[in-house]
């Protein structure tokens, strides 16, 4: 393949870096991170942004009816089935600059290098942005591959609300209004393989000082929303041995389920991030507190012999109140091809790039788009594994090399005459 | 006193049952409770029928500075010191019918009292409603009685913002505005003495069946606001052992502090009723909690040392945050003078209504007046000893008991020829 040094001479390391300095700006918050959650005002922005670089190069946009947005550089085949690479746009409330976003811009850097080298594959490349990875105002995440890869009703999704009470099939016509010029196309089709860039959010590849890791898979998670009923009461006037606190109740869960699902090998995660008590008032003794709970593990057999111990914690924790368990996300862990880690890493080699194979302690698109295509994962080192916060951190070098690798599986899956 | 049982007739139980039924509509919750927090519309809504009800008896109405408000019946030495009634508009905000507003609406039945009973005692009699009693809010509360009695600064005081931002300053002027014939009176002047009916808000008088409680004091108090700082990260990538997570550090001091401050004759009142994680989202380990502490004990002693003990648990339970303590209220209980325990008591007895002694679990505006004036208060039953809760009820029985009381000792204390 002559023509992929070609190619691969056109990644512009610091026209990618300056992409995602712009797109940053949507949506950027004041210590310097991103606030652009799905379908909201600042990802409209960043869209708008993105459909005018894809304009450029010639590239269309087309969007479905659960909100993906795709930018698609034609092959010589026009009717074979895309290799398909990408990430999602959206953040969490206080998240970084390259969380999702950065497996978008790779992507468009694959495009505009493969244009500029004037040459045509066989295969279409696309480019997507996958609507609601992150799940933080609607949840729960990854709307948009789930519905495209049939693991998750439409209507099911549509009909989620926000914490102000806002619908995502409001938000989806909203944004479906803001873009009238880009074609609306039927929800899902044949992928010839899915290509995901992403940065690690942990240390692994930093520690081991290497640049690109070659994602083995997925660990699984289990989530669920725990409900914590008591009964209001007044701070001064009720008796300890009277009250039905909830807090105490929800605090207690939250301490000993930490206990319990510490393991020596510091493998399982076990997260309570969203915690809302109610009245909350300094002198009123809660009388609910709703909480979510985010537990993964890389062994399917472990993650459910954890996860049958939550109902057991809720019940012999609820001491005077009544605690309500709702399961909501159950996904097993995943392995992707051995072929794609294969590529991965040969990819890696043949650029010169240090690589290692790891598992992926994150969930993201992939993992539905493993279920219906031939997929793979490239993660790049982000600073000392922060993400998910708006100090994440990543350097110009590693963005361009995995772009580069990016670039090679998917131009080698497009193939050439 | 042959007029003191005149007035005591015109009492009508009904009238001041009413009362309460109307004044509910303003701020009325779904479940039949009250959301009517300080300087809000609901509020104003609640004194605007107030003053109507003073218009009707001749009774003047005036503020303060600090945006308390005065129903002033004259009496026949129109420059002595008025004998004060009163208690509280304001409610939590998921608080009850009667907690606060029945001390405002007894001391308006015995202005009604003795207006129909023709006849003028020598000292005026005013009611009074405190501004911001609970504090849920603007934090902490009191803000009316304790500007009122010297305790606290006026400019402390409006300065002081709700979550939402907006401060006491701008919320006193609104409310200044929405009654432009209020007369407006300097901050503070001689009270001949205090007297504040109540509902108990504790179980005591409803398990002794006693009709009047006549309160010895007032428990002490301590309120702290604990900030925990961690650092956000990512719920699937972060390891256990890397973690600052703020909500496990603070969820294990809620449940140390509740287990340590729990002792055998149940008398100390430990709560935590605010509690608020950021960012809030099922995916992100929380970087940040802050929360309330209210500590109560009727012995100063006792309340001093476990005081002492809370920077310590915040030190040695903060892993690897960092936690922030920094002390709010700190109120010494009081007592009330025999004195005035006696007038209560005796006039019970007269009324032929059982009573006892009890001491107040909950802080009372009374807790000021009483640096100032002789103070007195009068509890009257309420169900299973619920309050801050929507679900808190009296009957009309006892309703009218703690007005006749009301009535009598301001009655004998305003004097007559």
């Amino acid at each position: 393949m002559k023509t992929l040094d070609a190619v691969l001479s056109r990644i512009n390391a610091k026209r990618l870096w300056d992409c995602h300095e712009e797109i940053a700006r949507f949506g950027m918050t004041a210590k310097g991170g991103v606030n652009r959650q799905a379908l909201s005002d600042e990802e409209i922005d960043a869209r708008r942004r993105l459909l005018e670089w894809a304009t450029e190069i010639g590239a269309n946009a087309y969007t479905d009816d659960v909100g993906n947005f795709f930018i698609r550089l034609e092959g010589r085949i026009s009717d074979a089935a895309p290799v398909l690479l990408g990430s999602h746009i959206d953040s969490q409330p206080t998240g970084g600059k390259y969380d999702g976003i950065y497996g978008v811009l790779a992507g468009l850097e694959v495009l505009r290098a493969v244009k500029e080298a004037g040459v045509t594959p066989n295969r279409p490349i696309e480019v997507v942005a996958w609507m609601n990875e992150e799940g933080s105002r609607f949840a729960p995440g990854m709307m948009g591959s789930a519905v495209f890869c049939g693991a998750r009703q439409l209507k099911d999704v549509v009909s989620v609300v926000d914490a102000k009470g806002i619908g995502v099939a409001d938000e989806l016509e909203r944004v479906a209004k803001a873009f009238p010029d880009v074609t609306h196309r039927r929800l899902g089709f044949p992928v010839h393989c899915y290509f995901e860039a992403h940065i690690e959010q942990g240390p692994v590849l930093e520690v081991e000082s290497k640049v690109i890791g070659v994602v083995t898979g997925i660990q699984g998670k289990r989530t669920y929303s725990v409900d914590v009923k008591g009964e209001e009461g007044h701070a001064g006037t009720t008796p300890q041995s009277k009250r039905r606190d909830a807090l105490t109740v929800a605090a207690g869960l939250v301490v000993t389920m930490n206990e319990a699902f510490r393991d020596e090998a510091d493998i399982t995660r076990f997260t309570v991030g969203r915690f809302t008590v109610s009245p909350n008032a300094p002198s009123v003794i809660p009388g609910l507190v709703s909480f979510s709970i985010d537990l993964r593990h890389p062994d399917a057999q472990i993650l459910s012999t954890h996860a049958n111990t939550i109902p057991y914690f809720c019940r012999i924790a609820k001491g005077h109140c009544e605690v309500k368990c709702d399961p909501l996300v159950n996904d097993a862990p995943i392995a992707f091809p051995q072929e794609m880690q294969c590529q991965i890493a040969e990819a890696a080699d043949h650029l010169g790039f240090s690589s290692m194979s790891l598992l992926s302690a994150a969930g993201h698109d992939a993992k539905f788009l493993a279920t219906i295509c031939p997929s793979g994962m490239i993660f790049i080192p982000c600073k000392d594994g922060i993400s998910h916060n708006e100090a994440e951190s990543v350097i110009p070098e590693h963005v361009a090399a995995g772009a580069a690798v990016l670039c090679e599986v998917a131009y080698r899956q497009a193939g050439v005459e």
